[in-house]
């Protein structure tokens, strides 16, 4: 059985990519990251997911990286803007090389188990406007762990980085969701950590929005 | 006064590029990482260097590879073999990934301070055999992060690694130490963590082979 390991945030991408995998029957290793963000829902939600999907294992990997903060999301003297997908520049919540380190971290990991793909739920369609969100930097990192690894290098055990909404706008990843029985109630998207969602970050309005769209759709 | 993070292990390559980088005048940054290697020793050492050198920051990130093993370093099951630098393969000292990640956590870093440069002691010539020391590497991850991180895809403040041993000996290393003034004597580059280096790692053995022959053209 084909392993993959699966980066989960508990957002509605991650959760998504997680029940395409498993209906691809890969066996299942998620990995979550307490990386210094202001709060832990999302990692209540990462758990549960796992659990739901019956996965192989679920680890929760500690990297502080709100040890030098540069966003808004780990950084407790920065607040979390107010949504606003039209503007120009990187939102205060880009956290800098923050994909970089959780694929490098799957690539050791997969590497380690011997796992042929690793699943990210990364979009450059709907999406804040994270350059590590898009395809050009996922491709810049299969061809680092190409030639990074000792697997890979030598052929024995290819690593493949799979990036299935890469072109696909949240609409089409809900339906999907929807189409896979994702149980969607159980993801956290809100970059704030309340009792409900903020419905004003960028992530709440992009859910939002996509909801919408797939209301009418399905 | 531009500023540089060093990726600093406490071994004889890191510490000389440190003070390759304090010759140059930059403002000084490094990174040790607590990764689950079976000793601290290092650790010490990477300290005690940062402080001679006078960096700005010294910074031990922790990240515990160990939690899944993959390498004779962090896995206490798997014993350090001894030195065979004629070997084919990769030796059990390989850590999955381990500059691909050390990289990332770099680049971060460095786009939240706003450093221009990371400073990796990597070596092709004369190293262990794994493939993340080779330049072809570093080429492949100064391409992820141009296109993973804001400041080098909006070109407001490019991230060049620098990794001005990967075409040089350990010999040439150790005379350019000589000259720079390294305290050499607070380096610790033995895979284990006795009292006093092995003698009979890899690491051991190179470290001796370059002494032996930088005594003969020094």
């Amino acid at each position: 059985m084909k392993k993959a390991v699966i980066l989960l945030s508990g957002g509605l991408d991650s959760a998504v990519v997680l029940w395409l995998a498993r209906s691809k029957g890969y066996e299942l290793y998620t990995l979550s990251f307490d990386y210094g963000q202001k709060h832990l829902k999302e990692l209540e939600s990462a758990k549960k997911l796992a659990e739901l999907a019956g996965v192989k294992l679920h680890q929760i990997i500690t990297l502080k990286l709100d040890q030098w903060g540069g966003s808004s999301l780990t950084d407790i003297s920065k607040e979390i803007e107010n949504g606003n997908l039209k503007r120009n520049e990187a939102p205060s919540t880009y956290v800098p090389a923050r994909n970089m380190i959780f694929l490098s971290i799957a690539a050791s990991f997969a590497e380690t188990i011997g796992a042929s793909d690793i699943f990210i739920g990364v979009s450059e369609v709907d999406y804040s406007g994270y350059v590590d969100c898009r395809k050009e930097f996922i491709d810049a990192m299969q061809n680092a762990i190409n030639k990074g690894t000792e697997s890979c290098v030598t052929k024995k055990s290819p690593i493949t980085i799979q990036a299935p909404f890469i072109d696909k706008t949240k609409t089409e990843e809900i339906l999907l969701a929807l189409e896979l029985g994702v149980p969607i109630e159980h993801t956290w998207s809100c970059y704030k950590g309340g009792d409900v969602p903020c419905g004003k970050c960028d992530s709440c309005l992009l859910r939002e929005k996509a909801f919408k769209e797939a209301e009418f759709r399905y």
